[in-house]
């Protein structure tokens, strides 16, 4: 697809531009009429000329060569419209029609065509559905924006049209530029991830925001944030998903027709891709602006200079909150302070410089924590006060920014007061942010991004030895039968081909072969009903536990009456015994700790590896989290780090640390598994036991479902 | 303490007003030279006139009366200006001048001096260490800041005199005004809860702002906050509190010499008495907007309005998040909406008014929501496109606001764009915030503050037959032997005496009488060493569980035999013998469930009790949470719900609801006993366990520290 023609053409049709002041096909002929220094062709079959250019009853009818479309008819009238623009040879069409997918029935077919069409034809096709794209490097609003925004290093992607004129009029308020500006409406052709590899390598974009309702996963999405991020030049993409809850979730899809996912995936999905997640339009910018005018930063410690005590102490909070540290001061800095301020300060970091500092001790303090080698980063908060020089602060700040390989941010904390200093930092491509705790929170993510991005890519994992085959014919087999579900007895045979370590276990369709069986277990047993009519065995009591070898036949005659009394209506296919688990309780015995592995296929997403607490703490914490297969091990190592309990794998009071190796193995199996059996919608290992160190993990039931 | 003198002063004496421009001295007097009506006199040494006002040489020489005194000469001389202002019957003083507690030794002392002096003298004094006081509505700027600010309805309290004139601008750009604003430096007399009381009655201020860095509980804080969030005319008192981090505290005492206590106490402190606590300066001001400019909440049913989907959905997220609900449209809404809007409209809640909405679709669906009866609350979004009429649709708001008793929060997004119509809505008094995501936040903070002052006050706890005697014999006992930790047996002595409920216990000094004791409690049961010299039993081999009758003996001897291996030094005073707690695992038997009651009493808010999931979960998800010492029935009930895994009480899977009327009763057991002994520094109930409903609870293991 020609990106670089979509952004760079030499000429733009607009067809349905309108006559008509106040309708989109006016707006959007106007917009191209102010700036941009290509041709521009009214599309119209009715007005000789459109805004004193003159008209042509097709695209067709123009008498040169046209690169992209911009098309504004009624959507039935589009696919006709792309069909004689593919015929014109125009290489981009951008379609700001609504009507389409998000309409649902009709709408979502007439969708299907149109992308047909331009894949035929080879036209880069944004939208339908969009409010259009901008590149104010060359002038070109093709979009039917309230406002034009300013040229700068930041390329915003947008899944909402309304949003853009917002977004624009901010950024603008606030001197932020851009690069690109693209709203992206139903997808139909063009995605996140093209407009990302085209990013990855334009020069004039260093940061990139996403707004988006919903993602689709795919190969191509990742490697496309991979090219970006993980680069020589690597570009931070920050990410405003809206629709985290439910009923968010309800309300966008009544907006784009995506129905939104569960957030927790998608929390995953950002966190394994290195992708920045923002909660808000504001953090958006703050990030934004933070990324564009600085240097990666190189680590954690963060001094912080300020002239007043109580912002200073707002702004620590926020970063030891997300996990960056004060720096401590090295010596030669302490000392090097001392000399220049009155002998009662308090030399610490933070740096206070007083409520009587002028620019000359701002510029002290800032130069010494610059150059200590304890400092990875600078937080520098102003307060005017009496004797505060704040434009000269400013210079003083520009000054230092100018030779510094540390990312610096700032916040002149007010208004009006502080507004000329304000404008010399922003001019001077500054990192300003209005409030300090706000300042700490975005100096976190810089931080934390580059952190990410010099860790070395996860290693794949690789198994011998899984025994694909025997999936297959149970696969098959169920399949044959119209078969979905998989309870207990059949999914350990699936678990069990991938090397999933299962407790021993033994059918039994009699008292006599279970006693038999029990007494091949050895020790205590516990017993399941085995049926596939039965979701809760425990609800009906189909689960007996701590059997003791010489009660094995009253208790499996006892399970089968109550069973089939409570649940006459099920077909039971015998017991399974089981070797019993060792307990919770007796964890420093040698016991596990109950978590669970499930898999759940979203429909964006794909198939999303859940980690988390077992037992009853699963419903009542729901301290899970996912990630998308395919895992790599470096994404199962922090699986394991993220869930909120995750302490509990390590020496608690004496007790051992568990086996997070083994834990580790059975997410990459897992993954492995739904790789080669795409087949898989929902998969439960429920509970599992995590033994100590060295001792491996047990899975104790599974169940399976497949499409 | 005259308050309203100071607010409200006929004549004001500056001592210490200079000539010296950009002193503070010089600053404070220009200050009231701008606007306030009342007589002004420099006090100064060696000047004829300050500012063309003839200076006197002392406060006594004034030839007339002196209602408040401004205090700015350096902190030696303060005690000696306050004895005379007191001569000359000044009835309030604000100290602006620095190097009292806040510089400690000899600043310390200097304060106490001066704290004397004002009690003697009946002078209300604010400071020292203070920015100084202002009330716009006499125009008077008894404050070094650098600007003033207008008139309005917000009162400001602030332990940070330089976050004041940051705050000032800020509110002046957001054209908020206040009623009173006060810095209350180092609150050597006058502190937040003199001012509470004064601004309950004060008919001036609306909301209340409280930015601090540490508070002291009392009595008189509590009631003053109740004074102003109970009564006809609740106010909302919106605290920032910094130093929430351990890194933020300990900045906290450099900057103020007010130690930041743990944070999750003052967590229990705001919530406990209906603060309402923010986390940024912006959301500082964003909640003081809305309150300030909206009637009382009645319920947590929002409807929204917007003519974008996008932001929609983010209003929609946070909503949620915080626990309000989108309302459901009632039957009327849809049908009066479907007439006037097009007919492929989505009528739903958030109600799109589609992008290209003028003011009367604006209007109609506005109206509609308002008169819906099933809705409490209205957000409006505005996204400036094509054909939205942006001032119009204010004055449609503005009109709809007027009739309105429900709450209206407004986010018209963008900037210079949309920046008429945010005009006329400030003009107005509608609550204007420029993310829609925030504005979700904030109508939650409306919402829950009605809720809770709507909710009557909690019962109190009374008790029967508390043995107080007992415990202070034990206590009079342990002071006479120097003895300030009762390890479990003495513990245990004194919680029974509290009416807590303990597993029956029996001590046994030999093997013969560990038999016989094992024997009274039937079946297994637990060994603990007793020994004053070892804290931690289980990790020398202290501690045994599950121990059988016949056991007993041989046990016994083995655990006095490691833990003298182990610990020579420890002299071993027996071995407690208890009956086996039910298990966790056999929960549904009628076992129970692990949880922690504590205390530990924090030098600014006193005794903290404590409540969280016990056992491994205590150290792994730190899922506790602290309230106040005396507890009423609702914190108690409050506290158990507001754990992360308070679902773990209800009915799970079958498993039986827990006892929690047991839990509160203890908690409420445990807050009488500090009220009662507050000598008690800490205490640990760890574990207990909580039965099924009706079964009560049962403490384990208990110990206390005294002071």
């Amino acid at each position: 697809m020609d990106l670089q023609t979509l952004f760079y053409p030499k000429s733009i049709a607009v067809i349905g531009a309108s006559t008509k002041e106040g309708s989109v096909g006016n707006d959007v002929f106007k917009n191209l009429l102010f700036g941009y220094r290509g041709e521009v062709y009214p599309i119209n079959l009715n007005a000789e000329t459109v805004l004193g250019r003159r008209a042509y009853a097709s695209i067709k009818a123009v008498p040169s060569e046209v690169d992209l479309a911009v098309v504004v008819v009624p959507a039935k009238a589009v696919p006709a419209v792309l069909k004689e623009a593919g015929e014109k040879k125009v290489k981009a069409a951008i379609v700001i029609s609504a009507g389409f997918k998000e309409r649902g029935g009709e709408g979502a077919e007439l969708e299907e065509e149109i992308k047909k069409i331009c894949l035929n034809s080879d036209i880069a096709l944004v939208g339908p559905n969009c409010l259009g794209v901008i590149n104010p490097q060359i002038s070109m609003n093709a979009s039917f924006a309230v406002s034009t925004p300013k040229e700068g290093k930041i390329a915003f992607i947008s899944q909402s049209g309304a949003l853009c004129s917002s977004v624009i009029d901010y950024a603008n308020s606030l001197g932020i530029g851009f690069s690109k500006f693209v709203s992206v409406g139903n997808k139909a052709c063009l995605d996140e991830a093209d407009f990302l590899l085209y990013f990855a390598d334009d020069p004039q974009t260093k940061v990139i925001l996403i707004y988006a309702e919903q993602f689709k996963n795919s190969p191509k999405l990742i490697s496309a944030v991979n090219r970006v991020i993980r680069s020589d030049n690597p570009k931070p993409i920050i990410v405003l998903k809206a629709g985290r809850t439910a009923a968010g979730a309800i309300a966008s899809t009544s907006h784009t027709g995506a129905l939104g996912g569960d957030d927790k995936i998608y929390e995953g999905f950002f966190s394994q891709n290195g992708m920045i997640r923002v909660y808000s339009v504001e953090e958006f910018f703050n990030c934004a602006v933070a990324f564009a005018n600085n240097p990666p930063a190189q680590g954690k410690r963060i001094a912080i200079v300020s002239n007043a005590g109580g912002p200073a102490i707002l702004a620590t909070d926020a970063l030891i909150e997300k996990g960056l540290e004060l720096a401590q001061l090295s010596p030669e800095t302490i000392n090097g302070l001392k000399t220049i301020f009155p002998p009662a300060s308090n030399i610490n970091n933070p740096i206070d410089v007083l409520g009587d500092a002028r620019s000359d001790r701002y510029r002290a303090a800032i130069d010494f924590a610059l150059k200590d080698k304890n400092v990875d980063g600078l937080l520098i908060i102003l307060t005017p006060q009496t004797t505060t020089e704040i434009e000269a602060t400013a210079q003083v700040i520009i000054e230092a920014k100018k030779n510094s390989i540390k990312p610096i941010i700032v916040s002149f904390m007010g208004q009006s007061t502080v507004e000329s200093g304000v404008k010399l930092l922003k001019e001077a491509g500054v990192a300003q942010i209005a409030f300090p705790d706000e300042a700490g929170r975005v100096m976190a993510s810089l931080v934390k991004f580059y952190q990410n991005v010099s860790e070395p890519e996860g290693e794949k994992f690789v198994f011998a030895g899984l025994d694909k085959v025997k999936v297959v014919s149970i696969m098959i087999e169920a399949k044959s039968r119209g078969q979905t579900f998989f309870p207990e007895v059949e999914a350990r045979e699936i678990i069990e081909a991938y090397g999933l370590p299962l407790l021993k276990s033994r059918r039994a369709s009699s008292a006599e072969e279970a006693v038999a069986a029990a007494k091949e277990l050895g020790g205590k047993v516990a017993m399941k009903i085995i049926s596939k009519d039965i979701v809760h065995r425990t609800d009906v009591g189909g689960v007996m536990l701590d059997v003791k070898p010489e009660e094995v036949a009253n208790r499996f005659n006892e399970m089968i009456a109550t069973v089939s009394a409570n649940v006459p209506q099920a077909k039971l296919d015998g017991v399974l015994l089981m070797e019993m688990a060792p307990s919770w309780q007796q964890l420093e015995d040698g016991g596990g700790l109950e978590v669970v592995l499930g898999v759940k296929k979203d429909s964006n997403l794909g198939h999303a590896i859940m980690f988390g607490l077992g037992g009853i703490y699963i419903e009542v914490l729901k301290d899970v989290t996912f990630r998308l297969a395919p895992l790599t091990k470096k994404d199962a190592e922090v699986m394991i780090k993220s869930i909120r309990s995750a302490k509990i794998f390590e020496r608690i009071r004496g007790r051992r640390a568990l086996d997070k190796k083994a834990l580790i193995d059975a997410i990459g199996r897992l993954s492995q598994l739904v790789i080669d059996f795409p087949q898989i919608k929902e998969l439960d290992l429920n509970p599992i036991l995590v033994l100590p160190e060295g001792k491996g993990i047990k899975v104790l039931d599974a169940r399976i479902l497949i499409e």
